[in-house]
């Protein structure tokens, strides 16, 4: 299958190397042009622009977008509006938040565009060697685009999920799931550091990655991680989030779905943030006005 | 009624105080003799050791231990064990786990001697001029005391729980309670710190202090607080603690109760004592690994 | 001062009697005409419709909106907006969420309309015989009233807290310290009720209601409830909420504010809305997979 | 090797068949004698009694407990302390406390008899096939049984932990992240049911045991799970525990290590125990009391 793929960040170039890989024809932009031409001596088709990239391809034209969530998703939408024809489909493979996806759906199905929203699990090596993907949107669409989703997913790694928004909605939910098992790891290995043993945490990782209930590719990477630097000494424990766990979150609130796991790892994260808090200062002030506690000054 | 405090400690001394303003006899004695000669010059009757305080009473004798929770209240108890005769009354006003308190009653009973368990709340404010108090033991003993339990706390502040241990274990639940109301109103004044609106906490301590739902002690400690510190500037966030939420934490365990309130603010004071986390290190380098997501080194 | 009270309902009615009470004038309405005929017989002017309750004040006019929070607020404003003149003033007294109340500042201010929103805390005990009221919006409207607001208001328990929004800001934040001061008395009852000692919740909540740290309010209204109703064995342990809560949490999130307190006594009031959980089910037939743990049958 | 297993539960029974299906010799024995009887169709050698068991060694003895924490480890202990003989071997294979293993150890020491403490992980499955074990106690009885422990555990499933305690130790965290990984992948399930979204679970958690992030042997077990019941509609959402997350939690509040999400996943399985809770009665009598809001009667 001939597609263009927009966005040749670590998601994007590495789905193009597997798509090529798998004798796709992949026509590559990036407003980073050198990506493009990297790729191109890989087999990719550069394209200088993203009018480029469509003239490039034949109805029904497949453009893949793999860029970050946000209004560049909403630009390339509008743009590509002006640019496609019906029937042409739009795969938007980026973590957007499922709302916007169902409204990039509506928008393009008023042209007879078809939009696909492709949640991507499994990091880098994923995309390049075979994700899981989770699709919602148009079955037709769907189906037109499966056999190339199958050629880049091992061991059928990906689902058909129904109407638009269910694709990015259980990405974003295996999202919120990946916090809560991250946070769930880093604190056993935090009872660990803090115990009177002595464990050398990447052999510890290693058998917990070998047979236990708990194994799984967090626990490898866990693993590769302490190979590197067997206390992590040289990294601070400062826990950023792009998006997707507070979303989860949210919606969880607006479905009154009680989720303290979900939540308390999105907080830890957003603790992890601050070096002093100020809910720490008004305890400790607290504790000062009625039993006279000392206080630490600064 | 004449009575000896042993430990003069921040509660101790405003004990005495009080119930000397109430003209009762107070024989009273620390291991620091300052102490006892300083409430001497206010009435109080100074012991040299305890044997010199138990000599000073007459029996009934009711000796009233204010000391810190932990070894020291047992060492106490076996030489009181020695001293006291049966139909005397030992008082533990301190923070006693519930399951020492009973030990050390049964300890006593052995040889005849009443022991009353006192969880005592209300902060030295409440020592001096009426507290909160909790009275778990036999209650032949309480109904001894209770004359003078009356003069000290005002509003018929005090309880009668029942048997050995109630008092401790009550005062250990209300500490637990202490802790989630402290940790919601910091994270109360959390979220308006890093707001958009520039408040004066103060005075926004002073208005939940009059007529709002949350109104309480808490919440006019909070405005003392900010009045002598407008943004707390001074200390720093650390919350130190001294066992009861803990210990609060592990009964609601062993009863297999939810208390996620309690749970949370109790792992936030632990989470404060840490400049940075192990458990953030390892959710950091995972990151990195799946998805080439920067750390931040250190 | 002469002013309208729109919404008779627990709120408007004892705020109203408040008012009355004060000397002040107040033209009341309400959907169902019988409340204000009932504060009418109560010295109220009662107005038939929200046309009549305008005609029947002078310029500048001061209209207080005591309503739910949502459409309903909306509604009014934009009738308001077509009868009031320049300089007469809007009162939102309700729940309202603070951008909305922004918005709807906005939308009067382009007529120079007034519109101030005002928090409310006391319950209708507070709407009654003074509350505790934080108000935001243009200080020229807020001095207009403010003699009004002292009257009804014991011990200066309201506070100008600056611009529009911050009000209802105040007041939301209120609420999320509530709900988490809340679990934290209902979580340490729990413990006391599953614990080996027979206690007297009445009496407990009484005693730590007098002299004790976490005295207050909630602790008094604590030992109501249980002076009506022992065990609460008449009650199911249902608790809904209105809202504020979850938008605390919202705006905690938004502001990467770690508030674990108030994010649980959040989730567990959802919790209390499900008999049973699919997360609990999940867990269940994993522990049955791996393990061959016994499954609860339905 | 030759070795006795005593307790042919779940575990012990499919350790029993893995030894033997790698060439060892195994003397089975059970209270219940059905199960030793079963064995020895198998190949194992049935014993009578512990006595029997120990009877049908030669010294160096190895002798593997596998029956459940508590007191019958003690009893089975005690017993084997008079029966053994220095330089022998216990192995301790079950969901032991740490500390509670940490006094076996020195207990059999004071005889000369070695003590292993062995984490097992794995389920039955792992204990058929091949699991992961963490092994704690002295290093020359771990080298005497290291042979055998390889050919049980594939691809090195096994780690040597240290000193006395460890093994169980890092087993009773592996069950502290175990917990809080299914309580993720349960809210996570739960966000989806109550979604618009009309998600076929079992197709779900294929996909997510496919390239995703999420991918492990718990996601496996979660498709397995979904395809018997598609929507677990047969068993009830109550999470039973047997320890270890408990004692994980409890360890990391000796260490003062934050562990929220285990915590957590912990208080959610206590809460599914409740059909009704007290802390949910207090707080919606309060939300009655100040606010007036309806409390829905039993």
């Amino acid at each position: 299958m001939k597609l263009a793929i927009l966005g040749l960040g670590k998601m994007g170039y590495n789905l193009t190397l597997n798509l090529l890989s798998h004798q796709h024809e992949v026509v590559a932009y990036d407003v980073d042009s050198s990506r493009a031409e990297e790729l191109g001596r890989e087999g990719a088709i550069p394209a200088a622009s993203v009018e480029d990239a469509v003239a490039k391809l034949e109805a029904p034209r497949v453009i893949w977008l793999m860029v970050p969530a946000g209004e560049i998703v909403d630009q390339l939408v509008d743009q590509l509006s002006a640019l496609l024809s019906p029937g042409d489909i739009v795969i938007d493979g980026g973590n957007s938040h499922y709302k916007q996806s169902v409204e990039r759906y509506e928008r393009l199905k008023a042209k007879g565009i078809h939009f696909l929203d492709v949640g991507t699990s499994g990091g880098m090596e994923g995309a390049r060697h075979g994700a899981c993907m989770m699709i919602g949107g148009d079955r037709e669409a769907f189906a037109h685009i499966e056999p190339m989703i199958r050629d880049i997913n091992v061991d059928k790694g990906y689902l058909y999920t129904g109407e638009a928004g269910s694709g990015h909605f259980l990405k974003m939910i295996h999202n919120g799931i990946e916090y809560g098992m991250m946070q769930a790891i880093g604190e056993g290995f935090e009872v660990l550091q803090k115990s009177q043993y002595d464990y050398d945490f990447a052999e510890v990782a290693r058998v917990w990655a070998n047979g236990s209930v708990i194994r799984g590719w967090l626990m490898d990477l866990t693993e590769r991680a302490f190979r590197k630097d067997a206390k992590l000494d040289s990294i601070r424990g400062v826990m950023h989030s792009s998006g997707e766990g507070k979303w989860t979150l949210e919606t969880a609130l607006d479905l009154q779905a009680a989720t303290p796991v979900i939540a308390m790892s999105l907080l830890m994260r957003y603790r992890s943030l601050d070096e002093d808090t100020f809910h720490g200062k008004v305890v400790a002030a607290l504790r000062n006005e009625f039993g006279g506690h000392a206080v630490e000054k600064k």
